[in-house]
């Protein structure tokens, strides 16, 4: 597969200015994101503050950016990225059920705004994933649990019942269509807790204990740490200089995810920030490679 | 005099967010600019990449940010600002021939791309000043030098004549509509260097060298150094961190003239940022005196 340029990780506004400056530099880029522009955008009240749109409507917004997209001639690969890992001087980025390569990645993902399960950062790569096609194969005739918040859950949950011998499958907030049967089992009761001593041994529900071998959630959005392992943070914010710069050779971040304040012109301003010295990056420090 | 809350010097995108930001948040502010939006925009070519207003005319782009100023009822004060001095508590911003107090203020005010005058910066405040209302009383009875290079420049001469003896003055790229006399020389030499010991004492130029008590200096834009003394710079720009805060505390600094890449969006985007940081300024540090 070609190695893009830049990979940049979201669609909100931040991700979709990082998008365009590297567009309008010339470089090959790929823009992931479940929705494009993000939900958030289109759901929005008005934003009075972004200069030169002039009080205007979340869907209307979304509309102007996702017209400027299509003036810059930018598709969008909607999958969710489940991890990204640098892998020396390129970046390999786990998406759905593929694997991309890139040599500079910017985050652009917007912040985690949901609650984790006790236990889920002490078992991440220790029985728990967020993956099914990146991990399936470590549960092969095994006893999982599958916690599914996103659209996503049930078509990953059906390809996991394909590997596993058995599937405690819980649906939150969402809808199963799946059909249950002897592999599988659909559960109503609500996930509370990961419990575990070296790795993930059982999944705590607000009706009993269910002991596996491994669990794996689905949701739209994943902590940041989780997301890129390696990553220096600064509390619940990657660790970012002026530049946009990460800890991490040839990582930038830009919007919610790099800090506050929470704000639609601060995300598009970084964005441009993080993909020029994205650019200076790849002149500088790759000019061979490339 | 009322002292606003928050003054925004400059009124280029950075400026224009700030300010914008600003009266969002309900503050009494001032948006101090030559012109409005500034003539560096107006004059621009395309602009592709500020995300929601695709492929936009320099013109188009200055007529939505002043479409937006007037949506939010945000009036321009047409002075050149010459000086910021922190007061300790509060700033004093000369601009024209007023003095204006502010709680904080963000500098927003690009980058001077003109050349000093060698001189310049050695005599300033000693015998060569940028502002007639500030520092005409310093040489009533004296002969001074005015180079001159903006549109104010003839009338602040004429203003210097009713006050001192003699006047040589350089309009530099600018035709003069005064009428020499005999205290008011028009030369059309180029000024060239400020020469003189411990203060300025003569003006060398491409034709002769011109003995002065005092020298004065009208440009659309003056160093950022000579403008707010004490302000800590990094190379050409004023040094910030992420939230846009200067050395000088209640000061904030956004857009160009707070560091590179100089691009609309990440100016607009930091003159959010600046403005929020200003928000929680005041209502932090200054919650008695406001």
């Amino acid at each position: 597969m070609e190695r893009v340029e830049i990979a940049v990780i979201g669609c909100g506004p931040a991700g979709i200015s990082a998008a365009i400056t590297a567009k309008v530099r010339n470089k090959r880029i790929l823009l992931f994101g479940n929705t494009c522009p993000s939900n958030k955008v289109t759901l929005s009240h008005k934003v009075q503050n972004y200069p030169g749109l002039a009080d205007i409507s979340g869907e209307a917004f979304a509309a102007a950016f996702g017209k400027h997209l299509k003036v810059m001639d930018i598709s969008v690969t909607k999958a969710q990225v489940n991890a990204v890992y640098s892998m020396g001087d390129y970046f390999s980025v786990q998406a759905a059920d593929k694997i991309y390569e890139a040599w500079t990645v910017i985050l652009a993902t917007g912040i985690f705004s949901g609650k984790l399960l006790p236990g889920e950062e002490t078992f991440l790569r220790r029985g728990l994933s967020y993956c099914a096609t990146c991990d399936a194969s470590l549960f092969k005739e095994k006893v999982i649990a599958v916690v599914g918040s996103n659209e996503e859950s049930d078509a990953e949950t059906r390809f996991l019942s394909e590997m596993v011998s058995e599937i405690y499958y819980f649906p939150v907030g969402i809808e199963s269509l799946l059909i249950p049967n002897k592999k599988l089992h659909i559960i109503t009761d609500s996930p509370i807790a990961i419990l575990g001593d070296k790795k993930a041994e059982a999944l705590k529900t607000d009706k009993g204990t269910y002991p596996i071998d491994g669990v794996f959630i689905f949701r739209d959005a994943i902590q940041i740490q989780q997301l890129v392992p390696g990553i220096a943070m600064d509390g619940p914010h990657i660790k970012v200089n002026l530049n946009m710069e990460t800890n991490l050779q040839g990582c930038f971040a830009c919007g919610d995810v790099a800090g506050k304040p929470y704000q639609y012109i601060k995300a598009a301003g970084q964005g441009n920030v993080a993909a020029l010295s994205a650019v200076s990056y790849l002149s500088e420090k790759a000019p061979l490679s490339l």
